[in-house]
């Protein structure tokens, strides 16, 4: 298995999973169809291995907050602004997948006939993995991007208060022979999910990862959650943490301000913007000559020069594709823990759960 | 002054040296308006305290070529496919700083029209910052993206051989009352202007920088440009380098492969690519309503609390807009090798040097 101890982990078959997910959402009033995309979009992110982001959130992200009344089952996006190539969006508190894959879909008609468009949405929730949206455009011979702002969880710069999150920026590109390019990543240094491993293991975390509450760089996991306070990507000013920063602002003035959903400190579930743009590859250059062209830069990439003790050169996506392969035929590992969570959903929606 | 030693350093008029630079280009058959464009692009970089990008280069980047034939003083860039959105322009080996002008003044002249525009450009030279061309966007209430591919300097994560350049990534989006904020940042965690500096300087530069020619991480910077082996922004693999390898990836697809110009390692003079894109603000929302809202973020940005030993948070741009208005005042400071090289510009050229 990539990556995954095995022992203590269940292996659990995609399509179940994605079945039991598609019931849950519609015993809560979502639409089949879109209770069948939201549960697309959380599956896949376990089959490509970014477990933090899958299933194991269903009870704590949505379905909670489905069950309170505080997320809003069943929407219509609203229309605030259209032109040919552009769109804002009100997501009325609509579940953040439902609203990210109406959305993209919607950029990616709009980009059919324009050539290019660009999307933008407010009131919207935690909507998964960013790069789910962006891959929508790959069948398409489309260029795709999303990107979302999130909860604060970043510091800027010479900073100690958190005043962004970890702001996503998804870009994926079609190919011909080789798989899809498709970067995924938040503009932090690490995910928060990567503090909260180090403190279960019991290690420190490397300096440039996060600070304490009164933003001295910390090595104790346990203070940087504390503090709310990831480093931007570059980690210090001296190796381009200002480069980070910006880029969360870039993304959060897509997102929040572009949209009017407001920004940073005031991004919470139900406060959450998105940003979505779709382009057609033959608005530009043949489709075919692009993929060519994608192929033989991917494998240049690959084939360049490895640094003493690496025998591998990988591509943004590559590792992903690589476990979504294996799940698909092996299963998906899903810890005790969420295993645990995915029955208390059982329990509370009374759908049954037969996987595990 | 703002950070630069004064003593050795000529204060130079900003006008006279835009003149200067303009009669340069002129005299090398470069017609008047692209000259003045293309000077205002050098000067303006050395008005933003982004010394390496300006008149510093002007005689190893741009007079030598024009006078050896190998950029071409005055072309017509070729439309090689056009929507109302897009445009693929072959930039046919000219001056780049006057290709990436009227590039994206196509672009903002597509995105008056269409709201949001795009534009890649093959076989283009050098362009300056790439600032400047995501700058042109906010006078028409904009916002402007530039992006270009650049010679090899950065190695991928795990590689040792660089195989691509430091790609940077501009974005500038308009304020009310607040200076524009303005992204503009190699995708490299340094540039190698920091190498050449401590080279001079005789000190060692962080780990994390740059790699020697076999991939080991160096803190010599003489062993890191003999390497051409920046390391992609987040240094290291724990810092997220895979991340920076991802942005420059991504760049060189919009610029190198979209517009089939070729990536990488093909990436030299004569044989670089850009890549521009223009939104109209009102496309999705009232410009007044998100000027102002871009204000209200940068303000809570520049208030919110200060990590210990630090007494100010920085938005993107802002450095460079106090440099700006410091520098039309008091003048641009030259150190004595700029102005050597500019009097070297000034025999060959026979254009007399009114500065210094």
């Amino acid at each position: 298995m990539l990556g995954t101890p095995q022992e203590e982990y269940t292996l659990v078959d995609h399509v179940a999973l994605r079945q039991f997910v598609t019931e849950v959402f519609t015993r809560l009033k979502v639409p089949p169809e879109d209770a069948a995309a939201a549960a697309d979009i959380l599956v896949r992110s376990d089959l490509r291995g970014i477990d933090s982001h899958g299933v194991a959130r269903l009870d704590s992200y949505y379905v909670t907050r489905l069950m309170a009344g505080t997320t809003e089952p069943c929407v219509e996006l609203r229309v605030e602004r259209e032109t040919p190539t552009s769109l804002l969006l009100d997501a009325r508190n609509g579940l953040g997948m439902v609203v990210g894959y109406h959305a993209m879909q919607r950029c990616i008609d709009k980009a059919r006939e324009s050539g290019l468009a660009m999307v933008t949405v407010a009131n919207s929730n935690h909507y998964g993995i960013a790069g789910y949206y962006a891959m929508m455009a790959l069948p398409h011979d489309m260029i795709g991007i999303s990107l979302t702002n999130a909860s604060r969880f970043v510091v800027p710069t010479f900073g100690k208060e958190s005043m962004f999150g970890t702001n996503p920026i998804a870009f994926a590109a079609p190919t011909k022979e080789e798989l899809p390019f498709v970067l995924d990543m938040a503009t932090s240094g690490v995910a928060v999910g990567k503090l909260e491993i180090a403190l279960r293991q019991g290690v420190p975390i490397p300096l440039g990862w996060a600070q304490d509450k009164d933003g001295h760089p910390t090595t104790d996991p346990r203070a940087g959650l504390i503090g709310r306070a990831l480093m931007p990507l570059g980690g210090t000013r001296e190796h381009g943490s200002h480069k980070g920063y910006g880029l969360a602002v870039m993304v959060d003035i897509l997102c929040g301000v572009l949209s009017g959903n407001g920004y940073g400190p005031a991004i919470q579930p139900s406060k959450t913007a998105h940003f979505f743009a779709a382009m057609r590859v033959d608005a530009f250059r043949d489709v075919d000559d692009f993929k060519t062209m994608m192929d033989a830069m991917i494998r240049d990439l690959r084939a360049s020069g490895k640094a003493e003790g690496h025998d591998r050169i990988y591509v943004a996506g590559e590792i992903e594709w690589e476990y979504e392969k294996e799940r698909k035929e092996k299963g998906i590992p899903l810890h005790p823990l969420v295993i645990a969570s995915l029955k208390t959903v059982s329990e509370k929606t009374g759908v049954p759960l037969k996987i595990g």
